[in-house]
């Protein structure tokens, strides 16, 4: 899909900006032309670094600030066009640990970005990121955007309960028009590599590249993973069709691969780590989802969307970026 | 229902406890026996009045805090047996204009007391209170507990959240046990009668006792109006109730009235205030739910429980009380 033409000197901003998807949002943003704006916290709970936009540096404009704050954010949604809201939480466990976080990260960033764009009198689209989280428990694969919502973790319920705000304030203040998008694991370059607590794709990676041992719980769930450049396709998809106003749409891959052969492929790749099964520990069996694999054929229906990249090649470029990069993600 | 039995000698904490219906519960509890604890931090925006527990205050503890203090509600919780979780705000119009007020209030109270049951090893009933606000714009009518959520206002979302929050925590934590009651309008003694955001009923009730005009905006739309005490009943009977466990309930009256004929029964009763009817406000039509009737077939069903209050012997004590007691609530 071409997008050049419609972003092309619109004014985007992009919440959560210097974040794994932000950033690689932000960098194809500037190479069509589009006029971004970055506005990023750099929270220690979440995903950012200033690293993941080194290479547009010059072409964006970064406020580094929480959208929490009333007066930053009234500032930063002045003039925009587009905004990608992607600020929040994403960690299931730290939720059940620290649940005023979860819901402070997710709930009242989104809240305190919409309340500004009741001002916006010039009319702005929004595209929230929403998650497979919102569905916790599953009980039909592949999953679609019907599918019942048996919260499994405090973070399902407050990128449920975002969403639903988004979705309110669009009806109540039509200049606001708002589309979701749930998205399911992703992986690619920008990813933050740190902590652990954010899902095991990247410690999978990390391990592998360090020659070390990737701990399978089980081994035999699956999960649709999506490479991060299919995502932020969808996203500017979605940010330009007015036919997605006021929906939701499932992104994902349209495959589902189980964690061992996604263990296995990693390793065979990096050709370094090992990988070892163990049962998983009790704390994460209570809030695992089972298996899960998107349904996007409502995408696919309405805009002919389909995901480009293939897991191998996904990975191996994922894997490239992380060995040329390492100092500036370990 | 006699819950003279199950309620005599158990410990059991009311959060919200100096509002509306907590103080009426309250002294419910005392007559039965129950060693009763109140938790209310008299926030300006919700409805407490110590003047409510007043007739049993010597045998009563209250704590007058915010239970969002997590010191307080961990010493709080500390050994009930059974908690009524009715602390929270409720006003649609303000939850509009001050949405993050309305998001702590109803969600961060929840979180924390849901928090502190998690270490209570002896286990803990909690009964929710939700509102028909869950269900926001209704499109079929009686209204039955799957209705879905058309949320119309943020209040809606937040109980929603909140209550969300409860059943989780209660799949999570076996230990903690938890109904939700989703109440519909409540009139009755120990209502605050002071800020009109709280709702059309207390509004009508003053001015008509202080011989003023009640606006009528429109005046068809149906409500179900419940007298304090069948909520309190209902209240009682769920929270003794393991079979009420998991799940939701609808309450209301089983009848449903326009709004024009709860004036007119207002006035009459009263024998004074007049009626003038307007449109209504845009800001409010926005936010207007259309006509309401709760669906409590479940209630019967598995419990054989009925409303015992018609609508004019109801008001007809509302008002007495608060002609007795003018000074207190005016």
């Amino acid at each position: 899909m071409d997008f050049e033409s419609f972003y092309k000197d619109k004014r985007v901003l992009i919440t959560g900006g210097l974040g794994f998807i932000g950033s690689n949002l932000a960098i194809m943003l500037v190479n069509i032309g589009a006029d971004v704006t970055i506005i990023d916290s750099l929270d220690k709970n979440c995903g950012g670094n200033e690293y993941n936009i080194d290479s547009v540096k010059d072409k964006i404009k970064v406020i580094k600030a929480d959208i929490r704050d009333k007066d930053v954010i009234r500032d930063a949604v002045e003039g925009q066009q587009i905004i990608f809201n992607l600020a929040g939480h994403l960690s299931h466990k730290r939720s059940m640990k620290q649940p005023e976080l979860d819901m402070s990260l997710n709930i009242f960033t989104s809240l305190s970005l919409l309340d500004a764009c009741k001002k916006n009198r010039k009319g702005v689209k929004i595209v929230y990121t929403g998650t497979r989280g919102q569905y916790g428990k599953i009980i039909k694969n592949p999953v679609d955007e019907n599918h019942p919502h048996n919260f499994i973790d405090v973070n399902g319920i407050s990128k449920q309960t975002a969403e639903r705000l988004h979705f309110l304030y669009s009806e109540l203040y039509p200049q606001i028009r708002v589309t979701s998008a749930r998205l399911t694991n992703c992986y690619g370059p920008r990813h933050q590599m740190k902590d652990p607590s954010q899902g095991f794709i990247s410690v999978f990676i990390r391990k592998a590249i360090d020659n070390e041992t990737l701990e399978l719980w089980g081994g035999k769930q699956t999960r649709d993973l999506n490479f991060v450049n299919d995502v932020v396709n969808v996203l500017l998809l979605l940010g330009s069709e007015e036919k997605a106003n006021g929906q939701m749409f499932n992104v994902g891959s349209g495959v589902d691969n189980t964690l061992e052969n996604f263990a296995n492929l990693i390793v065979k790749l990096c050709r370094s780590g090992e990988i070892k099964s163990i049962s998983m520990p009790e704390d994460n069996a209570k809030i695992d989802i089972g298996n899960y694999k998107a349904d996007i054929s409502k995408l696919k229906r309405l805009f002919g969307w389909e995901p480009k990249t293939n897991i191998e090649e996904g990975l191996k470029k994922t894997i490239d970026f992380y060995k040329k990069n390492k100092e500036e993600y370990w």
